[in-house]
Formats: structure tokens, C-alpha cells, sequence
């Protein structure tokens, strides 16, 4: 093989960091290929190994104000999509209420022709459905909306989104059999912890497949995640997707609670508040690299996620030079509506310095918008919902710090 | 609302078992739904609760075999098609070996132009993929092979399947870089265990997606899942994804070692076996009702799993008159390749006795045979890739028996 087809054939492999064996010196060098004992035996229920640097979630809470608080799922430290259930985000304003399952009920009435009071065995014995979907809180990547970029892992950051395969009863059925009336317009669902969640929707915009889960990733849903049954409401901000669900309630108007009005609100610039813009805008975001993960290889693939309440993602463009020429990158499949999706992008870090920077097209043609775009219709009051384009300037040593772009 | 509507919406919800509110009865033998006092706190590693039937993987291991046993995943208590990590499938032949991640390399030798030593760096540098795959023990479902029908759960019997969304490099990639000789016919892969786990693989028919994987739904590859790195085969028999992979070897012809010779291979009628069928056969099973499962309540959802190592789920029938008619049930999207399809269809008490079993067809036009049709076709030597027809009679007080139809 000549030199030329060598270099070709790693560069096609994105080899650039490969070790060639040198007449058995690294093969020295490496594992034992050899094993004469038996190794460490089965377990019931696997958890990942207690190694350092082992994934975990970041815990943002005041202890002035307990059980308030997020935790934040490690997108930096993780690949694929799916988030495994013990890395899942959880955001909670009064902690996880010890629920007794066999005396809950989730009770529909309201407008409805006939009222309902569904125990696990009546939902048990309903139709279900599953589906992948993401879940992000409108407060995600809130620390962007501040002048100065905030140097911090992606995760810590932009955390409190993740995936997973949820099951459950399909929100239309529960509701045909209660009957909503002519007059009800709107679905009320109240939490049973103590923070008193209580969040309105409009029945028209209820996603089609809206459920109300009991399962999550093939298992029941823990009790963070809402056991005994959460609402799962694909592409809605996480608060609608109400946990430990006790309450839905047909109405012919908004109960305009704290949820409603304080909090998850778009305050704009002339103070006043736009309420119930509850779907999620199209996002994506640069995980490797990121802030903590420099560039240390000669080849790297830009990798990250991308995500949509409003469908699916049709397409990613990676800039290299902070947002002035835009290529497409490729996306792993399946993409699905209302999932994250992950995107890949070839890159050599001989084109060092650069700013990186990531945009999503989804499927209803928006466009995620550049920071500059975002801020002059939102203005300095908004606190929720921020999806502009992040930016990522790498030096030549390959060092990772966030900036606007 | 008349009576007739009434009921009609009931069953349009599938809801028979539905509790009506009277008059504030139940409602009053509810949860609380107000709570004064904050709940527990957060975690940085989320677990399942320990609460009495929980799902845990059930363990089949002889004490005087130090780790040669298998762990099973409890189908019969999952939903969805995704495994979580701690109740994925396990089969060691040596238990989990201790690796020592820093000193780890694949070797990738034999008849190459390049022999390559990577490391967990090299192989983070190269380009990965995802894709979500099931991975099947060849000696899955083998106790049906017996004359008689055995009872237990579907889990502890068929639960040798799970299902992960897996991350890592393309094994084209690696071989690209490495240059197979024109002798190069076969990739004999050996684990790093202590049973000396070597599998011999045709290269041409390696499938276009396999990866050397690094990542199970999201987070690096646990220990008993083959960290630092396994191969990942979608649609092959588990013994070739080799766990702990330590050495990749292209030959001119395979290693005969016992794993391809005196294990996974279909002993024929005539004592002769068949060896190299390593792709998994079209498979289906209904976990819901199944054995341990009853049928308790007014409406039930026959729901199971269906998969294929030739490609996607095209179809999958249900019959509850023991194979005489079948009706095609509803597939969950989205329907992949190698991946596990969660099948569903209604079905309700008013029909029992009944004796259900499914059949599905995959994108090859393969058909899950009957077992009569696969026992005569392998004859009473068989061991391994047992893929027929499952049968449960229900009797009329919705007990399920496991039968052979």
C-alpha cells in the first residue's frame, strides 16, 4: 500500500489518531488476552459502574426552600438519544410525593357528560400506545438569555431536556369516555405534591397523541417522573406534562394558576405577558465539543442534538466560522416527531481556531433563530423559552469556550 | 347521554372497567389532593423504586459453574420496545471481567496491510453512529423445544431479547483502516473473558450497520454489557457481539472454535449440524396476557413483541382460536430494522375460552413458523434459534396456560 492509499484509507476512517502495532510493543502494552478465573457474578437490577467520572446529574436547589429545584441530564457526557431513566432531568417546585398507588385516582369531571375516578387497574385495562418523545422545561438554557456567555458544561446548561419511550392511555380515549361538553374549551390538570401544579391547555391544541403514561422506557414511571401516571404531551414544555397526575377538569376557561400566569409566561419588552406558548421551539445544540470537552484528536466529528415541539427536525447546518457560510450534517435515524435527534458533522482540527455553531430546520419549516433575532423580538424581560443558535469558539490548542454569535 | 351512547363510548375507550363518581364516594377514598409538605429530594443517579414487584431480572446460574449463567428480562412486566440498562438480557460463560480501561486495546490483525491497536481515544475520534437494535441469545426460548409446554413467565422463558439504542464506530470504518487482504474471507472477534469467547463471522455478510459500540441508550456500555467496547451485530446471534472485545482478526477461513462449532450451531435430525446461522429467525410473542398475567379485567389489550434479524416487522397476526384465523394487529411506530416492534390488538373477556398466539412476517417475507413446521424442519436435536408460534390457552375465569398449537 502506498503512502498516498494509507493516508486516504485512514482519512476515510477518520483515523487519524489510530495506533499502528509496532512489532508487538503496544499489544505488550494492552489488556491481558488472557483470562484463568471466572469474573464478578449477576445482579437483579444493573446500575452503572462507581467509577469516577462516571456520568451523574448536576443538582441546582436552594435548601432555603425544600424540594425546589433541577436536576440536569449530563448531554455532554452522553451519545445517541434516548436518556436513560436515571439520567432523565427532573424539575421540581415541592420534591417527589410518596404517592399510595392503590388508593390514587386520577379524576376527570369538569364539563364532561359522565365523571370519571380511573385507578391503575381501570387504566391498566384501557388501549395503549407507545411513542419516543422529548421532554424539555421552558426554563431550559434560561441562562442564555444573560449579556455574557455563561462557561459551563452544555449540561448544565441546556439539561433539561431528555428523551425517552414513553406508554401509556391515549389522552383522547379518557376523554371520550368522559364527554366534554359542547362548552369546554380547556383541560385543567393538577399535580398531587405539594406545590399545588395546577396547568391549563386548550382542548384544541392537545397533542394527537397525548397520553396519560405509566410507563417510561419499558418500565413503570418512577415516582420522580410522576408515578403513579404523568401526562405525556409531546412538544408542550415539561410543566404541562404534569406529574403524579390526580386531576383533569374540563372547562370552558383557563384556571390561569401561578403556572399559568407567573411562571412559564413570555414576558416581552413592553412588560406585558404572552401566555400559553407552551410548544416548544425547534433547538439544537453542539455536545462534543463543548465547554469541558476540548478538542484533543486530529479528527473530530461534531456531534450534537436536535429537537422540535412542533415535528420533526428536517434538517441541521454546522458553521464553522460563527455563522456566516452553513453545511448540512448528517442525522442519525429514525427521526421522529418530537424527539431528539442527533446530528454529525466531519470536522479536522486544522481548520482551528473557529466558532462553532448549529441551526435546526424542523418539519413545519421554522427555522431556529440566530441570538440577535431572538432577543430583538423577545427583548431583556423574557426568561422562558430561549432556542437561539449557540455559539462555541474553539483556540488553535483546541480549547472550548462559549460566546453569543 | 342515553344508555347505548353510553356504553358505546365506554367501549370506544376500551373503559368497561372505568369507575363512575358517585356522588363523591370514590373521590373521597382517594389520594390526597393537597399536600402541605414538600417531598423527597433529587439524586444525582436516579433508581427504581424498591417497592414489592418491582421487575428485577431473574437469574438461571449453576453455583458450581462460577459465572456461566444468564439473566433474564422480564417481558411479561415491560411495556414499549426499550430495554432500561439494568434489565437488559446478560449470558456469561465466565462472569464480568475487570478491565482496566486505560490499558485496554482492540487489536486488529491477521490478513490486514495494517495491523491497529486502538484504544478508547482512537475509537472516540473515528465518526460513530446510532441505531436502535435488539440483541438475541441464539439459546433463546430453547426450553420450548421440549415436548412439553413449560409454565413460567414469558421473561423467564423468552426474556434472552432486549432492545437498546446502540452508539459506536462503524466496523467498516475499522476495517477500511486496517485493509483487509483479497485472501480475507472471515473476522474472527475474541472477548477478553476468561472462557475464551472467539466467534467466527463471514465478512460478507457482516451487516452494513455494525459498530464497535461504546454507548447503550445514551451512557457508556456497563461493565456486564462489554466495556470498554463490544461489537454490535444488529439481527446476529448474541455470542458474535462480542463483549470485552479484544482482538478483531481477519483470516482466510474461520477459528472452529468451540463457539462456532460445539455451541450455536442446529443440530440436525441425522446428528449432523448446521453451523454459521448466526442471523436470528422471525419471532413474536404475546406478553400481555401470558402466563402469570391474567385476564382480569372487562376489556383487555392483547399486546406482545415481534422482531426479525432479516430486517423490520412487515406484520404480525393474532388469533385466539389457537391458529385457525389469524387478524393483523397494530404495530407502535416506529417500525426498524432489527429492532423490537411492540404488536397490539383488542380483544375482550366475552370471547373466553380462547387459545391466542400471533405470527409475524418480516420485510424479508419471512413468516414465524408454527411449531410442527419447525420441528419437523429441525427434527428433536435441536438446541438453539427456537422462533415458532407461541400458544395460551385462556381459560373462561381469564387463567393462561402456556400450550404448544
Amino acid at each position: 500500500m502506498s503512502r498516498t492509499t494509507d493516508r486516504r484509507a485512514l482519512l476515510k476512517a477518520g483515523g487519524a489518531g489510530l495506533a499502528l502495532l509496532g512489532g508487538g510493543r503496544l499489544a505488550s502494552a494492552a489488556e491481558p488476552t488472557t483470562r484463568r478465573e471466572p469474573g464478578g457474578g449477576f445482579s437483579n437490577y444493573g446500575l452503572p459502574p462507581e467509577r469516577a467520572g462516571s456520568p451523574i446529574r448536576w443538582i441546582s436547589s436552594d435548601p432555603g426552600v425544600p424540594g425546589d429545584g433541577v436536576s440536569w441530564t449530563p448531554l455532554h457526557e452522553l451519545e445517541g438519544t434516548i436518556t436513560p431513566n436515571g439520567l432523565h432531568f427532573e424539575r421540581h417546585h415541592a420534591g417527589v410525593p410518596a404517592i399510595d398507588g392503590t388508593r390514587w385516582r386520577c379524576i376527570v369531571d369538569g364539563l364532561v357528560t359522565r365523571e370519571l375516578a380511573l385507578d391503575l387497574e381501570a387504566l391498566h385495562a384501557m388501549p395503549m400506545r407507545s411513542r419516543i418523545a422529548f421532554i424539555e422545561c421552558g426554563g431550559n438554557s434560561n441562562a442564555l438569555w444573560r449579556p455574557e456567555p455563561v462557561q459551563a458544561p452544555v449540561g448544565w446548561l441546556h439539561g433539561l431536556v431528555s428523551c425517552s419511550e414513553w406508554t401509556g392511555v391515549p389522552l383522547a380515549a379518557v376523554l371520550a369516555a368522559a364527554g366534554p361538553a359542547q362548552t369546554g374549551r380547556w383541560l385543567v390538570a393538577d399535580g398531587l405534591d405539594a406545590s399545588g401544579v395546577t396547568v391549563s391547555l386548550p382542548l384544541e391544541r392537545l397533542p394527537d397523541d397525548a397520553m396519560i403514561a405509566l410507563y417510561q422506557n419499558g418500565e413503570a414511571i418512577r415516582p420522580e417522573q410522576g408515578w403513579p401516571a404523568r401526562l405525556v404531551l409531546p412538544g408542550i414544555e415539561g410543566i404541562a406534562q404534569v406529574k403524579w397526575l390526580g386531576r383533569l377538569r374540563v372547562t370552558d376557561r383557563p384556571a390561569m394558576s401561578r403556572f399559568d400566569t407567573v411562571s412559564y409566561t413570555d414576558r416581552q419588552p413592553d412588560g406585558q405577558a404572552r401566555r400559553f406558548t407552551r410548544t416548544m421551539g425547534v433547538k439544537s445544540l453542539i455536545t462534543l465539543p463543548s465547554v469541558g470537552r476540548p478538542v484533543s484528536t486530529g479528527t473530530v466529528e461534531i456531534s450534537g442534538l436536535a429537537w422540535s415541539g412542533a415535528g420533526r427536525i428536517e434538517r441541521v447546518e454546522v458553521s464553522i466560522d460563527g455563522g456566516r457560510r452553513w453545511r448540512e450534517a448528517t442525522l442519525d435515524g429514525p427521526v421522529l416527531d418530537q424527539a431528539l435527534t442527533r446530528f454529525r458533522y466531519p470536522w479536522s482540527r486544522a481548520a482551528m481556531p473557529a466558532v462553532l455553531a448549529s441551526r435546526a430546520t424542523d418539519s413545519s419549516g421554522a427555522l431556529q433563530p440566530m441570538r440577535a433575532a431572538l432577543i430583538g423580538e423577545q427583548g431583556h424581560n423574557a426568561y422562558y423559552h430561549y432556542n437561539a443558535v449557540l455559539g462555541l469558539a474553539i483556540d488553535s490548542d483546541g480549547h472550548v469556550e462559549h460566546v453569543h454569535v
